[in-house]
């Protein structure tokens, strides 16, 4: 077999077979198919396509490059959640207790970010001790016993995928959905997932701006998985505007913190119960979607939630104190109230403006050398919809530094005040095939 | 300026400007930009085209990646003319003296080909003595006393288009018009070109196997000449059927004697007067077409042709009396008739596959490494809508070896006789803008 025949094959638009696929992923991951053919291949792809077949073929051999995480120790379906990303998401944090609280397993596998703000590690360690460097063994007693562990992403997962990401990303490839679909849930299914739910955002805040683009990623997400034998199902989320309050690493803990006791905001909480309910579905805790909803409410109501959260913590080094006594938590030294100019109602809330706006004090990292300040960040205090008077505050900006000014005209710049808007809708779609 | 910009811009079909097209070639050459990104912007020009003015700007980009050839001290204009590679095709051989012999100046620079047969060089190489080793200065004054010189490759013209053309033949992105055009084109204006007359073959023997994609490269390569400051038209030629009787290199040449005596044969001698009759007019020697062509056969008939083409051998070492004894070219050990098996009339002569038989014969080479030998080679005795009697010769192969069964087998599989066929139009279309 010879790649250029690979190539031009899906130059001119034709299916590739699976041995095809598989001579593609193995060769490049051994590094006796050089970058340039595969970028060409890459290019070709993102004018050509790949049908559903291709999709899956693709993700398993990114999936077999390298190792693969077994999870059969741990007892029960193993439901693995993947948000696309946004602004200010505190999902994870939250649904992780969250679902663990009805014995679901949640053992997961996670990296430190780039963006706006930090990774999930990056926002569990706002809390003194807590560390993810655990041993795969403790890892898997930890979820037998609690349900629930956190373990720092391993060496060798798709190998493949990590170089054909890097290349992607300075090739103009990064934007192809058969490209990014099988990306994505080639790491879920090498991390030991046997069911996934998808969070794919929509809007300004997120990768794919329109509904369209969303769908098309969710619908190629959801067939590979379920072609490859993961159960699996997305929920397109709104993110036009950041999700909940707050944008930053020690504020979106403490935002965890008020959505597991039922306290939270909004639209946290209702994407927490409407993900978190097609998780207890998948791991067969439930019989069907509203039971399992009752049954999450019923654990944020009762506490169970919160102490899961706690042990959660307590059990990987962690001040689970910080539960009860959030001021223990990293605190900014200014919190400056950025006031609204004129009276109206909030008609837009640019989200990734505003994330740009909380990496400017310091929240997230733009290079991986980066120090993150767990402090800092943004606490909107009005959303898409709310009412304003002049002088009521839009945001509050926690800073580590007096000067905040180039944040203050970001606020002002993303944030849009009317005479009229709606909230927009938080769930656009759910889609299952 | 980013490589990965200037890729996704053409992914997304827009017009690259002259400083990102500079930028690229420059870059490229230069190697900081890596071969990755520049096989994923071939193959997105591949998808997206390039318009005339991009194509004229990565013609020049190319042209002044590396030395260009300066004829200004060659009188006249040089009027260069350009094959785009057929089986059989003897017409270098035949219209460097040919238009010489009416003062049109030939400085001719020329390579080694891989293929059916040699290239240009290879077959005047039949020839015993004659070398294209000689300085710059040489050629000039070979030019300027007898019209006609040819001098090897020198080392530095086009680094880009060669290098380009490396990674195109691996990355599946040669079958692109802007991309064949601009090599092209480079090539032929780095040489020194004041005007360029291009031969482009259709059929099955050609690069281009249909009118449309000959057509579509013929007008490619003429905008980009006439936009580059260079009269520049094309003609459409067939090449369906080999050119001629000979493929081979010491028949070849045989072939282009017999046509400067005006005794070649039909195709050839009609293929060499129209594109002879293009050079003469736009170097000026004559006012029309018709007034080309009458001198053109005027030299033919007169035998200043031919002593034209034994001067040119004899200044460049080349022993000049082949041209009154060709018996003194390399002769092949064994010539085998290969005759038909009923009567009827050929319908078909499948170029290429014939033009793969004479290599079978050792008549040209696949890799840069392979000797060729000079005297074997195929002629065929019939061409398409000749009449033929079973038993009558299709073909005479010359071979130096006695067991040529495989080309017979190849020459059976390739002719076709049937009940009735015409002969194929020679001249399909003349391009000129």
């Amino acid at each position: 077999m010879r790649m250029v025949d690979v190539i031009s094959k899906k130059r001119d638009g034709k299916e590739l077979t699976t041995e095809e696929i598989q001579f593609v992923v193995d060769g490049y991951t051994e590094g006796k198919i050089p970058d340039y053919q595969v970028s060409a291949l890459a290019m070709a792809i993102f004018f050509q396509d790949m049908t559903d077949r291709e999709r899956a073929d693709l993700t398993m051999a990114m999936v077999n490059s390298g190792e693969t995480i077994d999870l059969s120790a741990i007892e029960g379906i193993k439901v693995d959640k993947h948000s696309t990303g946004g602004v200010g998401d505190t999902t994870t944090l939250v649904l992780a207790p969250l679902v663990a609280a009805l014995d679901v397993p949640v053992a997961k596998m996670s990296g430190r970010g780039l963006g706006h703000t930090g990774g999930t590690i990056d926002k569990l360690e706002a809390i003194e001790g807590f560390h993810v460097e655990i041993t795969k063994d403790q890892f898997i007693d930890l979820v037998n016993r609690d349900k629930v562990a956190v373990i720092g992403q391993s060496g060798n997962l798709t190998p493949a995928d990590k170089k054909l990401y890097a290349l992607r990303d300075v090739t103009g490839t990064v934007n192809s959905i058969p490209l990014i679909a099988s990306s994505i849930m080639s790491k879920k299914i090498a991390a030991g997932a046997d069911a996934i739910v998808l969070d794919v955002k929509t809007g300004a805040g997120a990768f794919m701006k329109t509904d369209e683009d969303a769908e098309n990623l969710a619908h190629a997400m959801v067939r590979i998985g379920n072609n490859v034998g993961r159960q699996t199902m997305a929920v397109i989320s709104d993110m036009s505007q950041p999700l909940g309050f707050a944008i930053g690493n020690a504020l979106e803990v403490q935002e965890a913190i008020d959505t597991l006791k039922g306290e939270g905001p909004e639209d946290l909480t209702e994407l927490v119960l409407i993900l978190g309910s097609q998780m207890v579905v998948l791991a067969k805790k439930a019989k069907d979607l509203d039971e399992a909803r009752d049954m999450l409410k019923e654990v944020m109501a009762n506490g169970k939630a919160l102490a899961k959260f706690k042990d959660f913590l307590n059990n990987q080094g962690g001040d689970g104190s910080i539960v009860d006594d959030p001021s223990k938590l990293p605190q900014a030294e200014f919190k400056i109230d950025v006031p609204a100019k004129e009276s109206g109602v909030v008609s837009e809330i640019v989200a990734d403006e505003i994330g740009i706006a909380a990496m400017l004090l310091g929240a997230g990292r733009a290079t991986k050398e980066d120090e993150i300040d767990l402090a800092v960040g943004i606490m909107l205090r009005k959303k898409v919809g709310d009412k304003v008077e002049a002088g009521e505050p839009l945001v509050t900006i926690y800073a580590n530094k007096e000067d905040v000014k180039a944040v203050e005209e970001k606020i002002y710049a993303n944030i849009k005040v009317s005479d009229h808007a709606d909230a927009p809708k938080l769930i656009h779609t759910i889609i299952t095939k």
